[in-house]
């Protein structure tokens, strides 16, 4: 069963992932009888191509990496951009990673819809279809009989949509608490360490979890769509991510930090899921919670996310220090979903 | 699909998830086609019985706990014990439930084994079968087409071995390290708030999460079976129990709890999982942890488990809290896991 593979953007994740796929071709060949070829490749900066044979993912990475176009690679038709890729790809599988807008989710959304139409499997990493239409995206899927996966979309590849759906059968989800967003936590747990905010935001954006434009994440709204996704997903609820307003960090100084930490407390951008009356109420916020508590613990990068159910009470999942390698699992872990749903009668 | 099930063993975990069962009948029918009637319960000290009809669980329960026989059920037919149950037992699940035997994991090894030769799915919360003969077990009942399945062996109802199965494909595990053990935790964490050994292990005990025996939890043997049960099943690992020498918590002093909090730390009863050389060590001990950490935030009767994997870096699972319906849900999780595994083809 050979796969044929298309990439709607080939940022660090697209490119973490070609190399995880390649280091573990051999594996994947025997465990999972699954091979693969990829087909087309979509950048911003860097040319789009397809393939009516097979691109080296690994040669297409170091050209990216190193400024070149994808455009010469042996073989390779030039295609406009994205959308050209989506309509015209001879491809089984889409991975889409192209970057999140909060405004409305495109044009991902669009890259996705028309995929799933033409009847390819889609995976992405892009919180936005997930979080402004995952009814009608997932319904989409369904009628067309493939599969709509985004397991990467929050906490990377630590297990959260699948957790839920393949681990507690017959449990419903009450609500979740969890922090979600790495560079704010970076930043906050930093400044308990004694560094400025800037200092903090700069060593992110070095490690390459932060993005040159962070503000995103600062202001929340990064954490505000993981937890629009985790409520319209696991809580069948019809939250419109427009209807939130998160509160961010920006304005949490050195001497609010200060003085939490004499009451024995931390402060952590929380994000909360909860049903009251039937109505879903998210919020986003920094909140002091007790330094020796599983959120008070969390440092750096790593996230939680605490699942509250009726029948199995409270879980949580934790992910210690993630990088973008984390995230690439994350579309490894849907693809081999994807393909055991394929294989299905 | 009417699933006939018989318990060996009825203590609290066995009658939290009748009730559990009888309360979500409707929901189990409509979400999963499942029907169910109970054909045989063994119990140590109210009798054992059969039926050809059905047997009413919660009368069953209620009778238990008010110190009455099983045998005075209107249509049973009384057996000796649940050696004879296994045997006679008309049954197409058996719910594995009696205490753990930390020497050998006898009788339950016997009752599983035997009832997996007549192709009964078996889903045990004891520990002793699957840390003693996870191998053997494992491979007789795929022979006969059956489930072996113990999620509740391990941190309750939360889900350990069905993550690593369901949600991290193609991954490897490296290792582990966690609190697997509530009453030891109860008492460590009691300490911390200065209160002495023993109140803390009556407190437990009070709450019904210690047994009256308590020697396994403090001596590190119920934790040394957990972490076998993890290397056997999750790393391929051929441990033998009786290899392993845990160090329990009895010779914790109140002194050494509150030197390690004026160096920011707390004792954790700490069970580690390593691969060294291609060899598995496996080690229980009470060890100072970093207080603010995710294994130093636990407190009471939590438990959390470290998963060390090649692809997804570290994750962990947390179960806040715990108490016997975490456990009852085990058994539900697992019930639905096998009935699925009945139907496909």
């Amino acid at each position: 069963m050979e796969m044929k593979l298309a990439f709607a953007g080939f940022g660090n994740v697209a490119r973490a992932f070609a190399r995880m796929l390649s280091e573990r071709r051999d594996d994947l060949a025997r465990d999972y009888g699954l091979h693969f070829r990829t087909t087309a490749i979509s950048t911003r900066n860097h040319g789009s191509v397809l393939s009516t044979d097979r691109i080296d993912l690994i040669e297409a990475a170091a050209r990216v990496e190193s400024g070149e176009s994808l455009t010469e690679l042996a073989g390779c038709e030039s295609v406009r951009d994205s959308f050209s890729l989506v309509e015209r790809c001879d491809a089984d599988i889409l991975f889409e990673t192209s970057p999140l807008n909060a405004l409305d989710g495109e044009p991902a959304v669009s890259y996705v819809r028309r995929a799933l139409e033409r009847r390819i499997n889609v995976i992405t990493a892009n919180k936005g279809p997930v979080a402004f239409c995952y009814r009608e995206l997932n319904l989409l899927a369904r009628e067309r009989g493939v599969s709509f996966r985004f397991e990467g979309t929050v906490m990377d590849g630590a297990p959260v949509f699948n957790l839920v759906e393949r681990c507690l059968p017959a449990a419903r989800v009450l609500g979740f608490e969890g922090v979600l967003n790495s560079t704010t936590n970076i930043i906050l747990t930093g400044m308990e360490e004694g560094r400025s905010f800037e200092e903090c935001l700069l060593a992110a954006q070095r490690a390459g979890i932060a993005e040159a434009d962070s503000d995103y994440d600062i202001d929340g709204w990064d954490a505000a769509m993981k937890a629009v996704a985790l409520a319209n997903v696991l809580m069948d609820a019809r939250v419109d991510p427009r209807e939130i307003t998160p509160r961010g960090i920006r304005s949490v100084t050195r001497e609010a930090v200060e003085g939490a930490a004499r009451r024995g407390r931390v402060i952590r951008l929380v994000a909360r899921v909860e049903k009251v009356e039937d109505e879903i109420i998210i919020s986003v916020a920094p909140e002091e919670v007790i330094a020796l508590s599983p959120l008070g613990s969390l440092r750096g990068a790593s996230n939680l996310l605490k699942i509250k159910t009726d029948l199995m009470g409270e879980i949580a999942i934790l992910e210690h220090d993630p990088g973008v390698r984390q995230t690439a699992y994350a579309l490894l872990s849907d693809m081999l979903a994807a393909v055991a749903q394929m294989r299905k009668p």
